[in-house]
């Protein structure tokens, strides 16, 4: 699976600091530390307090990128500063994100396809988050019709069907799984599938229990992808050790490491 | 789900001893800390060294009687050993196991439905162990076949799909997934199913999150049951959390102390 390091996100008090103070040393750590710990992209957020979101995600990335090669998953509200990010990145870089919005989605898809880029699509739109799975499945197809329109391939796109803090909606978590079997099926090629997984847990006083437990048991419903701590020792060897029993990776008595130095 | 300690096994080398020198005190011990760590059932196997297999079940069974009311999986190769144990049993037991072989399963139904009680049915006959989820099935299904025989309901049998070693059958991990979904659609009521979990580790590095990485998983594809190391605290608190991501227990803040204390 794909695992995009959530570390760089202004929410980060230091992370939010760094950027007001224009410090890349924290940030070119937090991007160096993350691909050693096996992110595949580094999700780029610049928080909600940034003042020019657009400047700030643009220093951001330039930062980034005199520490780390990785990809970059540009994350942001703003469809301008997602297309500032994109303008600014050298390497490849995923969009974070769309959403079933045709307002959010038409320009969004059209850059996913001028930078020929992945993207994330929320399965929401101004209804809010669908309760069940079936809800966030149409959701989801709106997205997928939305590629479509514009001849993006639909296994371009990372379907995110929200999991919710498990303290507030129980319930959803089955529900998620159920999404997630479900946004393979909607078309050829069938669309990635992605988490925020941190969000599972938010509020909860086992985080990291909650965590790893619910990515072992999205990755056997197909998950594709996850945002999420890579510094969680625990959670990446879950990963790991999932991924090798259903049959991805082939088994080793050191599977751990011999995945660790792929 | 069940959980079905697995400590009481003469394969376990303080246990055999045990068993040979008719020494009590060992075996109620494992008895009585396995329920406090939240078995719901103990498994009683004599092991393959015991002189005597039918004496040393009986006198296993009535040692383990004098520290615990928990019901007991009378899990023996003999249908003697197993038809002893049951008769010596104070409460509620389970017969471990049948397999899908006529001179197995029709004495081992027969018991089932004179003792009224639950019965494990490993998918395998004299060619040995399904490659697939589908030869699994189909042997899950002569199981089926020989309970509605008898008139022993199908939600009393457990079945269990026979998780191979990972270091030496790493696509099996997949296909026991796969038969775990497919038995619970072979009849109605839906029958049961069971996992001897350790198995999945043997001879393999990182044991306990090899064991407990597959039970999450196994849960996901709807696993009722499982005869599992309770010792294993980290094991038993991802059960906990996977059932109740599947919203199978009220979330609450402490939800593992408060699954512990049901």
């Amino acid at each position: 699976m794909l695992i995009i390091g959530e570390r760089i996100n202004g929410m980060f008090k230091a992370v939010g600091q760094a950027i007001q103070d224009h410090d890349p040393g924290v940030i070119q750590k937090l991007a160096r530390d993350q691909v050693a710990a096996g992110a595949n992209y580094l999700d780029v957020n610049v928080g909600p307090a940034a003042a020019d979101a657009l400047e700030a995600m643009v220093w951001l990335i330039e930062a980034i990128q005199e520490a780390t090669d990785a990809p970059l998953a540009i994350d942001s509200p703003k469809v301008e500063v997602i297309e500032a990010g994109l303008g600014a990145c050298k390497n490849s870089a995923m969009i974070n994100s769309t959403d079933a919005r045709p307002a959010k989605l038409q320009p969004l898809m059209a850059l996913a396809k001028e930078h020929d880029c992945p993207l994330i699509g929320l399965t929401m739109d101004d209804r809010g988050i669908p309760g069940d799975a079936a809800g966030r499945a149409e959701m989801a197809m709106q997205i997928c019709a939305g590629a479509l329109d514009v001849g993006v391939p639909t296994d371009r796109l990372y379907l995110d069907p929200l999991i919710l803090p498990i303290n507030c909606a129980q319930e959803g978590a089955l529900e998620v799984l159920e999404a997630i079997r479900q946004c393979k099926l909607l078309c050829d090629p069938p669309p990635k599938t992605i988490l925020g997984l941190s969000n599972v847990s938010q509020g909860s006083k086992y985080r990291e229990l909650i965590n790893r437990t619910y990515l072992i048991m999205a990755l056997t419903a197909g998950l594709d992808a996850a945002i999420a701590d890579v510094f969680d020792t625990e959670l990446v060897n879950g990963m790991i050790t999932a991924e090798m029993l259903l049959n991805k990776n082939i088994y080793c008595d050191d599977y751990i490491k011999a995945y660790m130095s792929m």
